[in-house]
């Protein structure tokens, strides 16, 4: 018979306030919590007596910690944890802090999605004289009461879900910093951290040390933006001094890549006609033919090949366009070659996924956002190129002098961008990556492949769940099939998903294809167990 | 004779641990302590018994609390505070909690700007394996402690410096919140709280209501770029699709312009050459004949006049050229005008400085900062425009039916501009401005005045100190003369200001015109007094 830890011990409140909360717990041997955690409050540990075992659940990772007579800790906000007496007799003294003050409905992250319908928005406008700390505490409050929770593993509707503790310390360490990566003498040791994430993001493509070079940049659509712009000066530099001028460039995707090279088509003043959408196969992947086929009615036009970008990881299917394939065509005819993986590339970090990008060195650029599936803060996305000087010489201007000063220490950065002011959100990679380590961030991919494999067999023995695709990645895109003939095949997918928002169950987005709407369930957080999605599906298939 | 309160009071540490204090304190009639700050701990409160004054300096206001027994508040990160024990005798119970754990040698956040000297960078390397939470927080100290200390009055190295609560507080709330604003089903609050912000700067253009719109954007220098875009999308809405082809466009901006336009010439496609550069008068503003001038040469070569950017507050001098009488130009040659107020914005907060920015209503487009002198968190910009439509025309692509569904409940404020996932660190503004009303952001404008006045009346008084110009706004561009003929005069200045930075004193930029270096002074800090200023004066005055 299956022995159950102890679950009481003796709990008294020693103080309750606004702020903070100090309790005193007293224990017997082999007593423990449960694991849990404090929404949004921070706990301090203080071992007054005693010996005990804390462990805490940080998302990506684990930790056990023995704390003794005089030791303390910290939970840190986000994390669970569960606390275990292995001394015959014990007492602690705990002290929660809530991050603005106490709400009266805690609300539970794993439950609730959205509830913002009863807020009045008016309470929120600004008015010409001050109001008191408290007041705005309050506000502060009701924003967070009322948001969407994008910490809940039912939070499906983005390429993110779920809050790492790592990434809030340090957004809050950053706040405290304030400062810009524009230049190397305000943030010596944020250009250090950017530098260092590069070069390891680099490792993972195989790049020669000698031949990369990157920058963050704000957001994935802003990294493409960078690769067409690099791309088309490499073509010709003096379009810097003298414009496009009458130059055809054409660019070549697939019909399944991101919008933003449409965007950038508009920004860089090329023109959206100018997107050439390459036809896909049946794994939603660009077909290598086409895209040869396109490259040489270009070439007959006398018109001027300007990239290619292979999508690793496209936002609905999860598809990983064959770069090895496409590497040699982009070889062939000596054209740039881009890699979106803002969504793909965390499948680097497992050698079980890593051959979902084989031909990865061959690009001349590539797209990587931490965070997605990584966890960063948004937006932590890194524009990366294996040419060295590119950055600078497509970005460089003069009449910066008051801020690029020759006698800089370091590299200043700014000078390889279009940006002056930016902000080192990076910092939450940087603190995720130093916590988990290379193997931690591959053994989280192994996890929710693990997951996705279990929530698949579940989709299986649904009849009324239709999986659209073969999955290569954490994307499942399924169609939830009415309950009866009464309604509408095409459009139950969306009435289904809306209710569960009605419902605040969850939020879970969708897309479409020619015969109709169909869910996008996404496998991105840390806190995710396969029993959420099957619920979620559950959920989908009770709706009348 | 002055008498001085009473500042002793009993002080018991009750426990010491690595993450948070308990004191208690007795008090007696009167006593109080001094206005001081914990760094970077939260301090709270809780009265056990007594009657107490609490004044909290938040920086841009002051607040004052009266705390019965029984109640409890908390001083913010980033605030300094006073208690004032009002009854004849008290006890407080008080925890500090410090942000990462406790440092050994806490720095003083007033003297030290810069200390890394001795940081070994390897230490912040990644590796393959995890390292615990506790080695990740020391990592954190490491990183805060070794960091330049932009919140010290004695840094003016950026246009920005100091940290207030409020930023601190919505940076925090904005990383549990972790959230995209490019749907508006993602953030309703916060896209409501964007549209809130752009129709509150909007009224300070005087624009009609029904005349306005705007995006956040990632920076002053992507504000800019937006301004071109725009007005290229405004003169020619075919490029949008074919490109610009042959088209001949011409920008016009003061030489004193931030070097954005240039960046964001070589972006659209436009190139550098096509960038006007306008002669500037002896206040350092654009010329308005010189203006005309130019844009008859360019008619007269049948190029296009696309945009005129006057700048409010140049990023050296803090010059306002002149908009009323610019705007008069435009309106003659039909070119859309935009004003680059990024620095200067915040003279339209107070009636005394209002008239600086006189014929901004007649603006087509305007860059607003509010992570510069308005002290929110990096990057707050704001790109508004009179052109309802503009952004979306200019903007918007197909091709993302998978994020912008037809049903959204508002507008999906991703569709306005090229980047897709946007993070709304704009809610920091928010709280600053929600927290002082526009009357307190005027307020702080006059204030940050009146130490620029009194600090002027110093300079004046040393000879060996020479203002450069006649400052409208709240740079001070001073050139240090060397004491004695040994050194150059030319050098001098850069010298002084690296000697401060060696000696961890202050970090204040510097700039050069033909006959040499000078510093440039920023008044900025809400935190920050005159005493400040001359202190760093005196300081460029003793190095020999």
């Amino acid at each position: 018979m299956l022995e159950y830890p102890k679950l009481s011990y003796k709990r008294t409140v020693t103080l309750r306030a606004n702020y903070f909360e100090i309790v005193t717990c007293e224990w017997t041997d082999e007593c423990v919590t449960s694991m849990h955690h404090h929404e949004w409050s921070s706990c301090f540990i203080y071992v007054e007596k005693g010996t005990f075992q804390d462990t805490i659940n940080l998302g990506l990772k684990t930790e056990i910690n023995i704390l003794e007579t005089g030791q303390s800790t910290t939970t840190p906000i986000g994390a669970k944890h569960e606390l275990k007496c292995l001394s015959k007799t014990g007492k602690t003294l705990h002290i929660y802090i809530p991050s603005f003050g106490r709400t009266e409905n805690p609300i539970s992250l794993e439950q609730k999605i959205f509830s913002s319908k009863n807020l009045d928005f008016k309470e929120l406008d600004i008015d010409s004289e001050s109001i008191k700390w408290e007041k705005l505490l309050s506000a502060l409050n009701l924003i967070r009461d009322n948001s969407i929770t994008t910490h809940s593993p039912y939070f499906m509707n983005q390429l993110f879900s779920g809050i790492l503790p790592e990434m809030l310390i340090s957004a809050n360490l950053l706040a405290q910093m304030k400062t810009t990566l524009a230049t190397y003498e305000a943030s010596p040791i944020l250009n250090y951290i950017e530098e260092e994430l590069i070069r390891n993001i680099c490792k993972l493509f195989a790049w020669e040390s000698d031949q990369q070079n990157g920058i963050t940049v704000p957001g994935g659509s802003a990294a493409n933006l960078m690769a067409v712009h690099c791309a088309r000066h490499k073509i010709d530099p003096n379009i810097k001094k003298i414009g496009i001028g009458n130059k055809k460039f054409k660019l070549f995707v697939s019909k399944e890549s991101h919008y933003s090279f449409e965007k950038a088509c508009v920004i860089l003043g090329i023109g959206t006609e100018n997107l050439v959408k390459i036809d896909i196969d049946e794994f939603k992947k660009m077909k290598a033919s086409a895209l040869e086929n396109a490259i040489q009615i270009v070439l007959a036009n006398n018109e001027i090949p300007l990239l290619i970008c292979a999508t690793a990881g496209t936002t609905v299917y999860g598809a990983f366009d064959q770069i090895d394939e496409i590497a040699k065509i982009s070889q062939k005819y000596k054209i740039w070659l881009h890699v979106d993986a803002a969504w793909g590339a965390p499948v680097l970090f497992s050698k079980n996924t890593r051959k979902l990008m084989d031909g990865i060195s061959l690009a001349d650029s590539i797209t990587f956002d931490a965070h997605k599936l990584l966890g960063a803060n948004l937006t932590s996305s890194f524009f990366l190129t294996r040419h060295v000087n590119i950055l600078k010489d497509a970005n460089d201007v003069d009449n910066c002098d008051y801020l690029f000063h020759q006698n800089a220490n370091g590299i200043d950065k700014g000078q390889m961008t279009w940006q002056c002011g930016r902000k080192g959100e990076f910092l939450s990679f940087w603190s995720i990556w130093k916590s988990v380590g290379t193997r931690g961030l591959g053994d989280f991919v192994d996890r929710l492949y693990k997951i996705r494999n279990e929530v698949l067999e579940y989709i299986k023995e649904k009849d009324r769940l239709e999986l659209l695709h073969s999955p290569e990645y954490l994307n499942l895109c399924v169609k939830i099939n009415p309950p009866n003939k009464k309604y509408s095949n095409f459009n139950w997918s969306k009435i289904v998903r809306n209710k569960l928002i009605d419902k605040n169950l969850a939020m879970i987005n969708y897309s479409q294809d020619e015969n109709g709407f169909f869910l996008r369930f996404i496998i991105a957080n840390p806190f995710l167990e396969s029993y959420h999605i099957k619920q979620m599906l559950d959920w989908c298939l009770e709706i009348e």
